[in-house]
């Protein structure tokens, strides 16, 4: 799989991010897309508050330092397809998705101008940011449903196609919040390739370099199932209990890496533990 | 550690199991002590409601067909020092903890005749069940507080010695219904020698020969950490976010085992997989 090296960061946020207070993670987007030297472009595809959200995103950039911000609204495809908006992400240094409906941000971006110029930019070292929906729709693979109860049946999470700039992990948004570990547990049993990565509300990943930081309030779960032994997730008869044997499960807080490639989190200088088995 | 080859079962239950229904779980725990043959005590030392909670279990057991049963009240620790307790246990074949406050348990029996003759009939073959308040107070580490909120501050879950029938592990229960995944993995990142065991309500592990199956409705999230690679719980400064890296997570519904000594599930036949790396 593409590891992004050379490509620009991703700012992959949880959802319900400080915009008023310190705005860590906003902040550090605003850094990223080269502060002062910042042209900011807000997407608010995922909502249908395009107005209001974007008003609330290009005040929190401009209080943080930006040189340019301005958000951009997407009523339909053939707004995806027109020249001038693949002219605004051209000049951009930095694209922002808003929170919404992650299947908004697909049906209407995906295959359009706009989409080829998004990846083609982001190859060269954009930076992409998206919080909640806009977080989901970084994944290949994007949750669209809602949390199932604990410990629930075997079924099949759905899923559509994401936007796919992280292309080696599946993000799930507003955590811990919104108790979401058994879906993310079933959608990576289902694929084990990719990483599962579960963020917290105002706490993000930044990953560049086939690695990610933390970033924020509070912390990322990681689930990894390359090493699992059974699921019964193909097993005839949807009524039964999920069985998962094997997962690895990883709590990273703000300043811990995670090593997309080695998959394991990256162990600091001066911390206790000996390396990881993973390495 | 005594993995109690030889020792009765446990039967160990989440809360809220089913009393009048079907009863899988009371219904195995009387097979197991004996069907017909049973001579079953209901120790209510937990609830400060023991008449009402006494009655609803001897009239479930009495349902399920078990010979004999009867509720034993202890008020205080003298009760449970009298040599006529001691008795009914030497004559019982199973012993059912009821729910409540599993504090009550310990401070009522900890070190009394009847603590005594519990475990030494218990190690002769008595069947011991506990439900809830009941259940914790199996492990010899106990938790005590109320579940903390997703992803938390680094603290010291409050926990409490056990009687520790089950010596290996350390039980959580109503562990899906009431999100009690991080407050299992702090108290077991602080003693990987443990295994964590979460189980959900009306769901129980049945503990035999070093193993135990999972029975009835939901399932058991089983937490180990001996492969933990780094954790900060033991880092200065008490507003730090819990990092945990590198702990193994198993979901088991019903019907599947897991090995006590090999610390891993049980593969049955026919089951897709290959051999867990455990083994």
């Amino acid at each position: 799989m593409d590891d992004g090296r050379g490509a620009g960061p991703l700012v992959i946020i949880g959802g319900a991010e400080d915009k008023t207070g310190d705005s860590t993670i906003l902040r550090e987007f605003v850094r990223l897309a080269g502060g002062p030297a910042a042209d900011i472009v807000v997407m608010t595809a995922a909502t249908t508050f395009p107005r209001e959200v974007g008003a609330e995103y290009t005040a929190a950039f401009e209080r943080l330092g930006a040189g340019r911000e301005r958000a951009i609204h997407i009523a339909g495809r053939e707004d995806a397809n027109e020249p001038s908006l693949a002219e605004s992400i051209t000049a951009a240094t930095g694209v922002f998705f808003t929170g919404g409906n992650q299947l908004r941000v697909t049906h209407l971006l995906g295959g359009t101008l706009a989409d080829d110029c998004l990846h083609q930019r982001h190859r060269e070292g954009l930076v992409l940011a998206g919080t909640s929906a806009g977080a989901a729709m970084m994944s290949p693979i994007m949750i669209t449903e809602e949390p199932s109860p604990a410990n629930p049946a075997v079924k099949i999470v759905e899923k559509s196609p994401g936007l796919g700039f992280a292309p080696d992990i599946v993000i799930d948004q507003h955590f811990g919040q919104r108790g979401r570990l058994n879906r993310l547990l079933m959608v990576i049993a289902e694929h084990p390739g990719y990483i599962g990565v579960g963020i917290d509300e105002n706490t993000a990943i930044v990953v560049r370099d086939g690695a990610f930081e933390v970033i924020g309030e509070h912390a990322v779960t990681i689930i990894d199932a390359r090493r699992m032994t059974y699921t019964n997730l193909d097993a005839p008869g949807q009524d039964e209990n999920l069985a998962l044997y094997g997962i690895q499960l990883h709590i990273l807080p703000a300043g811990h890496r995670f090593d997309l490639r080695r998959h394991a989190p990256v162990l600091r200088e001066g911390e206790a533990g000996h390396t990881p088995e993973e390495s």
